[in-house]
């Protein structure tokens, strides 16, 4: 199936087996590897310093976006490693971020505190949300989504790539940040406007999860409660939704124009 | 499979074939019905006084939350006319909403315009963040996506039973709103920051497809570019995320608290 003149590299079953192991996130944490499917999403990664191990595509895809460093594999091939309904025609192996030391804030630095977020798809917009307003960390509670679950990926439309997710212990976190003098938000329901607040610049906004909230352990470290005003029937904001209206005000009030 | 003391209504195989039709936009535009699916979304569609025509559920689920008036079915026929992965254990055919005159602008009136929104999941989501800022109505220009789509419907969470969503002939509507005074917003990359103007009260935002923006003959009809400033790295926010942040700074500067 692979294109004419194009060189199909040969892959070992045992590779394209470790590819679609990826799908289960405990292979992903043994190996250290994700998913990153489709062109677009490939291109992000390639043009990104982020580590590269192997890229899998149909020799027309290879020709398409001019990647002759991939493996050439025919589609059926690509189908099996990918969770995509369709279009599984490219696919990147790449390998997850080395876990550092967590740094305080920074002097003017906002942060979002995802408390326990279980859908990967809301996961990856709120990345993209972060991404769109600069900011340039996210903490996931233990217990959150695996920010490398492929569905997580491919909603954060390469914002994985440029926003650093750390899996944290929330309250222990929040309780030294505060220490260093940062402001905690907690998104609720029934907290003060965010339009009626002088938003302090160095802050962390907590979002609850899709369905419990904000969880007691984060809140008993304490914090400012803040909500969207709203004035129709929807009993609530999703979590992604409720980050970019939250991150509006937050950058308004910082100046950005 | 009925619950005991349940009085199982006999459904013909008629009914249930016409109800897993509704799958098909075909047959929701033949018949005017649609599919509600799911405890919390058929529990706000009977709380609305949106038209119900039946409502299908498990012997458990009827009594679990107070149908007695469900007609009560096993889950392997759930399933075959829900299209819930998993939990179809209770559905309702609803009747659309009458397609009524247009009305104008009211004088304080704001108006999302969908200029050919073709993810279902994207315009449910954009119904939920306009009920949430008490906006009453949705414009979507012809060829977007079926609003009765039922994963419009199930993202709307509920919003789809209180913003009315109008398919128009949006260029021909926006010139009419002009005249009668309305300010027309178009929501692009390279607008005018939303931070940094006067936001008329009268108004319409445009928001253009997922793919292809705004298109030609919209955006001839005039009217002002406006933006969400970014500082980041992401291309685009996507379409609903962009509602929310846009509906945010005009719902700050209406004086929602």
């Amino acid at each position: 199936m692979a294109a004419p003149n194009i060189p199909s590299t040969v892959s070992t079953k045992n590779e394209l087996k470790l590819a679609r192991s990826l799908q289960q996130k405990k292979f992903r944490d043994q190996l250290g590897l994700f998913l990153v499917q489709g062109p677009k999403l490939v291109g992000e990664l390639v043009r990104s310093s982020w580590p590269v191990e192997t890229i899998y595509a149909t020799g027309i895809a290879m020709v398409k976006h001019d990647l002759p460093s991939a493996i050439a594999l025919p589609p059926h091939e690509l189908d099996r490693i990918g969770t995509l309904e369709s279009g599984n025609e490219m696919i990147a192996v790449a390998r997850k971020a080395a876990v550092g030391p967590l740094k305080d804030l920074g002097p003017e630095e906002l942060v979002l505190a995802m408390d326990g977020i279980t859908d990967p798809g809301n996961l990856g917009t709120v990345l993209r949300v972060a991404d769109w307003f600069g900011i340039k960390r996210v903490w996931c509670n233990s217990g959150s989504v695996d920010v490398y679950n492929p569905k997580c990926v491919q909603a954060s439309m390469g914002a994985i790539f440029r926003v650093t997710v750390d899996q944290v212990d929330l309250p222990e976190l929040l309780k030294r940040q505060q220490v260093e003098g940062a402001t905690i938000f907690h998104a609720t329901m029934g907290g003060a406007s965010v339009f009626s607040k002088d938003l302090a610049r160095k802050a962390i906004i907590v979002l609850g999860s899709e369905s419990h909230g904000i969880s007691a352990e984060v809140l008993q470290v304490g914090g400012q409660a803040i909500s969207v005003p709203g004035s129709g029937g929807s009993e609530s904001l999703n979590v992604a939704m409720a980050a970019a209206a939250l991150c509006t005000e937050f950058s308004r009030q910082r100046g950005l124009r």
